[in-house]
């Protein structure tokens, strides 16, 4: 237990540095998430690893092998959080990939290629309503067009970057070649309930969901709820309301597959004696099957319509977002659950429904990711918790993940795809 | 038609006094209530009746019958409107009350009883959330407490009427006496669409609907969309969804009974990516029937506890409001009818599902009202409107109505209930 109890005293100590005393909030370019990072790179140098930062603002941390040709496989994850967040989301990758090649080097463990630790420095996106900043700096994909999005003080992301001494002109410059990416490596808490309620504490992502996001008004007629008789109604919510069962029921019909969630209802102008005349609400779809999704959307919309049909309701269908699916690398898999049941676990598969650093990733490298039992499932919230035990559980398997790749590696046994 | 572009010249005349010029606001003690108020004393004295204004600030025009023995028959409506009123709600009742005594007069019918036409000062209740003010006056009925209640502007309902010269120890002081009260007939838009769909010009009242609220809090578990499967969830807007089904099927079941409406639905904190935690709605049901409501209420409590314990979500079931049904007088009805279908048309039974002043004056008197068409069943909106042709066929019914009542008197024929 004695990394796992490290690498949680680092969690807490990391989690004392936030924008905000007595919540944890630390978003990209901040003081609280340079002091943060400095955190990093002293840990990472403790490590033994060779550390830089990039422009964006990537920590970085290496073990360079004599015989790596610059072939790179990295494990990373976040330090930036949400807004009164959780300790874990993001810093428990992070600080466990550290912890992961110290052990490598402390056990003198010759590398055949390049192993690189990544802090990324945004993946939620909340000071600048962006995504994945660091990770799509590494893969080489950031967009230089989004140096001009502000934040809410009007600072712009190009002045974010040089106050943290980043140069916005050469973001990319620093990535990782695409021919150089062996493969990349992501633990994170589940933030969902599946292993929690299971009783196991890892699991292996297949899959990060692709999402499709809908916005949908629904116009009926108001009227006074006293004096129009039910048979000559156009209500706007009952209509909502027929359309979040169908929801709900296409989804438990298809939970293997997809969720499915009407998170937003509005109705405008309500009052307790008013027929609802008009109705928003919000739909968000996520499958690991692009193709399922596609047709799943479609499904959905069909029986809107007919709902909407057969209520005499004017239906507008506004398509807000669309993301595919990211599949995890077979083969990593493969390695990820043999070293799940060597620890004597259950190799449970899971989708990630929300989104990762490996997404941004996937462009350049096969990627794969292991889940962390959270408490309840329960994140972005103070009440995030990762036990040690599940903490020297994730240690374990990833040992083994480390020591069969390499060992695969070694045998040439190795083919990526991409 | 004179009669009826008379009263619809009046009508239009009485919408131009407003508190906000472009629109028709006429709240209680105003100055442009007391301008409308002056209108309505100058056409009832140009009627030839004997106008007075009582302490809470009812306009009051009577016709005295030499062998009346203060036995009295009124006929009224009120003059206050809602903020961004229609013409017609309210006035329609008032205008045609002096057009109906004015022909008594100048047909030098000679009446039985006293006959008095009465403007009612504030039935809507916008600026002291007060319903029937002037009814309950005129029924002797006012309570003082409510005279403590402020406005927006923290001037107290007290003040208010001292403002238009009222005094506020009086208010009861000029009702008319429970034992010489005869009847009360009001004509009123319908504020509802039947007769316009049924394409029928007026409706008999057969009572007005009591009426129960009740606010309905549902508590789940909030989670974030993608990451927890279907199975696991506590979807407090999809436990709302199905509550607001099966309320509308409920109600579509009884429809000749009681109308049932969830008006409100908020989702607080809710977010296009989080499973709603909490849900808050309101259920409005109305029905005729006494009896009926109360078990109609119990019914869809039932199914509502049955959602929630199904899907393990927290019911808070807060009563708000139960106000009881109030018939119309039968014997009243009876005479109505004829005089409808003497009139050429079919008699059309309605129950009002909005409130009016014949709830206060049902306290003491008979009560009976008829409902002109409007187009659409537009209320409370400006868009509200009824054809001069409608009015003459109101006008119509009226004389006979009246006629029939007199003739009925006369021969002792009249019974009251109350």
């Amino acid at each position: 237990m004695k990394r796992a109890e490290k690498i949680l005293k680092r969690i807490n100590e990391l989690s004392e540095i936030t924008e905000e005393p007595g919540v944890i909030t630390r978003t990209y370019g901040t003081p609280a998430f340079v002091e943060g990072r400095l955190l990093i790179v002293q840990w990472m140098e403790e490590a033994g690893l060779q550390t830089s930062i990039d422009h964006i603002g990537n920590v970085r941390g290496k073990i360079i092998s004599e015989d790596s040709d610059e072939k790179t496989f990295v494990i990373g994850s976040h330090i930036d959080t949400v807004v009164d967040a959780g300790k874990f989301d993001g810093p428990l990758g992070v600080i466990m990939g550290i912890d992961l090649a110290e052990h490598i080097i402390s056990s003198k463990l010759k590398l055949p290629f390049d192993l690189e630790i990544v802090a990324f420095c945004d993946e939620e996106g909340v000071r600048f309503q962006t995504t994945f900043l660091g990770s799509k700096a590494l893969a080489g994909s950031f967009e230089t067009v989004i140096l001009n999005e502000t934040d809410k003080d009007d600072v712009t992301l190009r002045q974010a970057i040089q106050g943290i001494g980043g140069d916005p002109q050469k973001i990319n410059a620093k990535s990782i070649d695409a021919k150089n990416w062996l493969g990349y490596f992501e633990i994170h808490i589940e933030q969902g309930p599946v292993l929690y309620e299971k009783n196991i504490p890892v699991g292996l992502v297949t899959a990060i969901a692709g999402q499709c996001r809908v916005e949908i008004v629904l116009e009926g007629f108001a009227g006074h709820a006293g004096t129009v008789p039910m048979q000559m109604r156009k209500d706007a919510l009952a209509c909502a309301a027929e359309f979040i069962l169908a929801v709900e029921e296409f989804a438990e019909e298809h939970k293997d597959k997809l969720v499915a969630t009407v998170g937003k209802l509005d109705v405008p102008h309500s009052a307790s004696n008013v027929i609802p005349g008009k109705a928003i609400c919000t739909l968000d779809v996520r499958s690991a099957d692009e193709n399922f999704l596609e047709s799943a959307l479609q499904s959905i919309k069909k029986v809107t319509i007919d709902i909407c049909s057969k209520r005499k309701i004017d239906l507008q269908w506004n398509n807000i977002l669309q993301t595919k699916p990211v599949p995890c690398d077979q083969q990593l898999n493969h390695l990820l659950q043999q070293s799940i049941t060597a620890a004597g676990y259950d190799a449970i598969e899971l989708v990630s429904g929300a989104g990762h650093d490996a997404i941004a990733i996937s462009d350049v490298s096969p990627v794969s990711m292991m889940f962390v039992r959270c408490f309840k499932g329960i994140s972005h919230n103070p009440l995030e918790n990762v036990e040690t035990k599940d903490i020297a559980a994730a240690i374990a398997v990833a040992d083994n993940f480390l020591n069969l790749f390499i060992s695969n590696y070694n045998k040439s046994k190795w083919k990526y795809q991409h």
